[in-house]
């Protein structure tokens, strides 16, 4: 046996609050930090105490970072790339345009020199990162009209942000930036023509549908879209070992339990949403190259620029060329099989 | 806060021995086991000791469930489809020709139906199992010739089992039974003609590139296999309740991070196997094609005969077409494309 001391009744009552960028209706991923609270919880013997607040409950939903930096809470769960204002690098946190799939990402994160590379990024934010989910491979987004060439994004109205929005812009698109709730009047007026938003499960609360019929796919820019758990270091430090082991394997357990949530709910999400009218339609190959090449251009100008982006970008392109080798060998012939028998 | 008693100085000591199928030297899928064992033992203020033991150093490697079924050992680590010859229905644990892949395992079982189903079948042998890993996508094996069409299978002596073995000798293919020591003085010697074995990282270490140098993909009877760690009931009623989520946990984190560290390991892996000789073959259309109709047809005939498999079968069937559509539009368009361009 292990000489460790007992674990929780010599040890103190710890209180954080987490402060979340997603409304409690995004249920499947707003569960995750609930997920993680309640497991913590359990394996301290009720004395450390995580409360998730909503986006807007106590901080803004796109100020998660400034607020666990700050100190005003204990941790945070958001997405990385929200944070593209501050450093385009926070996006490898998340997604970046043609980046990892979900489980490729996870295996970077974890076993592919990812954790190091991004906890020496957010270190100087005073964060330590951990996975927090992963929503899988998102849709292309809710369209007024059919797209068809690349010509037909020429001046297209779209909510899209960050770097995929970049990319966008050099396909002609104009990026817009609106929160989650004003989507659907700017879609409906024509305000905007074209709105991304995740997946089915979470597009079809909004109701999209009704307002911009063509639903596209694949979302190129979130091959997969990882959600984080942001914990201040100095919190972090002040845990006991044994609150920051709970920690640890709790996130693991959040992390791995939100995917397989998203992928048993997306398909019955979108044949409700096709029976409902929505016309489901696919990039053409004609948009996926260009968008790869303009991705590509947008990739490399950063990196030339951005000493921090660039750290990460190398390593990780490696890891992602090496992972779509191994990919076209093993799990894309047999998915693709599988596929074609649907 | 929870009012929850203090976690371990109240608490019983628990030492438990968990048998593994598994040899050391598959390192990554006996680490699963040792990741379980530290946790746990972490979790717990090092009052709940689980000793993991190699295969044959307590339990034959393929007597797991009757070791956990005799309380022999408390737990084991092991794969569902190895006791395919008590009743094919183990193999929904692990993998079923042409089955799930490995996120959509996870899915399944979680938030799909399958845990329900498989601890209700489960039972009758006294055990409660929990996902213990997966291997993801399996290769198709190694060939002493290449095989073109269906047709170059007739006769092959194969080391391949179970459901598969059942499937492959439709196709001509006669199966046999060889344990992990012994294929590769088979294959040298010519008693076999093929075997199959995991993926790059794993069968690299045997060597089977020296004496059957075609190596293919994919692995169709392993879409992804499932690991399992399987507890027995009376044991896992005996423990405190804290001592059992310290147990759920620690799985979930073992199951996620053990997938994680193949996808990290296999790419530089297949790239050393085909610098030293490996040839690099893909099983043609017309073999995939007769194999997803012998597969089927395997498939069909044991639910027709067997009620327990039929009732894991038949639901299973409807989750896996409903993940296959649903992929058909996001995770296999935004692949295709990020393999196409590796």
């Amino acid at each position: 046996a292990i000489a460790a001391p007992a674990l929780a009744q010599s040890q103190p009552t710890v209180n954080w609050r987490l402060a979340s960028s997603f409304p409690k209706s995004l249920d499947v991923i707003f569960g995750a930090s609930e997920r993680l609270s309640k497991r913590v919880a359990e394996l301290t013997g009720g004395k450390f105490n995580i409360r998730p607040f909503a986006a807007g409950e106590i901080v803004p939903a796109l100020q998660v970072v400034d607020a666990v930096q700050a100190g005003t809470v204990e941790m945070g769960h958001s997405a990385g790339y929200y944070y593209f204002g501050k450093d385009p690098a926070f996006c490898f946190d998340t997604a970046v345009p043609f980046g990892l799939t979900s489980r490729q990402q996870t295996s970077w994160f974890e076993f592919g020199g990812g954790k190091e590379l991004m906890r020496e990024f957010y270190k100087e934010y005073g964060i330590m990162n951990f996975m927090g989910g992963n929503t899988g491979t998102q849709m292309g987004g809710w369209f007024r009209k059919e797209i068809k060439t690349v010509k037909d994004l020429e001046g297209l109205k779209m909510r899209i942000s960050g770097l995929a929005g970049r990319v966008m812009q050099r396909l002609g698109v104009v990026p817009q930036q609106i929160g989650g709730g004003d989507i659907y009047p700017a879609l409906e007026k024509g305000t905007i023509d074209a709105a991304e938003w995740v997946g089915p499960y979470d597009d079809e609360k909004l109701g999209f549908a009704r307002v911009a019929p063509f639903y596209y796919a694949p979302g190129w820019w979130e091959a997969s879209a990882q959600l984080n758990f942001m914990v201040g270091i100095k919190e972090w430090d002040k845990l006991p070992k044994e609150y920051q082991n709970a920690f640890e394997v709790a996130s693991h357990e959040a992390h791995v339990l939100m995917q397989a949530d998203f992928d048993a709910r997306n398909p019955a999400a979108l044949a409700r949403l096709l029976k409902g009218g929505t016309k489901l339609r696919t990039f053409s190959r004609d948009i996926m190259e260009a968008s790869y090449k303009a991705a590509t251009e947008v990739m490399e100008e950063e990196a030339a620029k951005n000493a921090k982006f660039k750290k990460i970008y190398e390593p990780w392109k490696q890891f992602r060329q090496n992972q779509n080798q191994w990919y076209s060998v093993s799990e894309a012939p047999i998915a693709n099989f599988l596929v074609s028998r649907k």
